[in-house]
């Protein structure tokens, strides 16, 4: 994308009206257009198209899809790896750095829904497909680390693996994605009818001490 | 499908060998070419070709994906029912009671997982896939109304709303799909290393008593 299109791509027609068109608002118009049809399927008529920019102008800021699914998943993996850059600065026991990163991590995946959902889905198929699943492996990896370091601090149980516990943990943030919308309807027209903050909160909760009563 | 094809569907060259397929056998086959190609984009002669079957054997057996569908998607749906009319003859307390289904239906997913894989990834465009949809809303609701029945005996906390610790168990079991590999290999070639028994007992533990060291 050209330097242009990164400072606004200037006043262009959309619906027969002049507006100005950041590269932020055409990365969302795409990534919900990869979201409907699927990556694979999206033809870049299809995001011209979706844009409501003039061709010409379409064409002049990007070059392929590609580049605008790199866009997309970067907005994701940008604030996942905020995550823990901010973690790293912060002198914490493991196992409150543990639970700030599931906390900060649901929080961005509730802020970047369609980034995130995209990235969940992505099938390898493509070089910026493959840059952006091992992206998401080093995210992982980190989550893990951190769980490790819980453990062998004796601040987390030790009868579970670190692997699957980690795996178990961003299953269920990740899904998220298949029914939260941000209106509380859920998805299916079977409501969640939760604020972000109570998901944030159940997340931790649940992961941390889970669902039994307390005791004494 | 025809009776005989139910029965199994007798000598068939498949591989240029005559062999035994089962109604069973061929639901397998039909499965993975849906997880492969995606529900919509897989075609009759995709799957008559897949099946290994003479063309004259499958269309004589087959009326339609639709069907084969419908046959995949009942394996899994059948199982998870299976879990609850099974719970609903035993007495036992709710919290118990919302132990052994979790259990039970995270043993369900890793015994039937292509199945399970296939009835998650449903869009509901068809008939046959919002029937299915229809049935998987109604196993939810099941295990809400156990998490509801054991929330209001005071065995699990009540600062957190059923619907949601619901969708976020289901979500936590659900993605197994997307790492498990029966062979401990998990996807993207990242091992879990995991046997089943330690997966299903790592996702009881979790969901009940959370990650934190037991005090004491």
């Amino acid at each position: 994308m050209s330097k242009g299109a990164e400072a606004g791509a200037g006043v262009v027609a959309r619906r027969g009206r002049p507006a100005r068109y950041s590269q932020d608002d055409l990365v969302a118009v795409v990534a919900q257009v990869f979201l409907e049809r699927g990556y694979d399927a999206t033809s870049m008529a299809d995001l011209a198209r979706a844009s409501g920019l003039t061709k010409s102008t379409f064409y002049h800021h990007v070059s392929g899809k590609e580049q605008l699914l790199r866009l997309a998943v970067s907005r994701a993996l940008d604030a996942l790896d905020g995550v823990f850059e901010e973690e790293a600065r912060l002198d914490d026991s493991p196992v409150h750095r543990l639970e700030r990163v599931l906390r900060r991590t649901t929080e961005v995946l509730l802020a970047e829904l369609p980034y995130v959902t995209l990235l969940l889905r992505l099938r390898g198929n493509t070089e910026v497909e493959r840059e952006a699943l091992e992206r998401r492996r080093s995210v992982d990896a980190r989550l893990a680390q951190l769980v490790q370091d819980a453990r062998a601090a004796g601040q987390i149980r030790s009868d579970l693996e670190p692997r699957l516990v980690t795996r178990l943990l961003f299953g269920m943030v990740n899904s998220l994605v298949e029914w939260y919308r941000p209106d509380g309807s859920g998805a299916s027209g079977v409501g969640h009818g939760s604020r972000d903050d109570e998901i944030v909160h159940a997340v931790v909760e649940l992961a941390l001490d889970g669902l039994h009563a307390r005791r004494g």
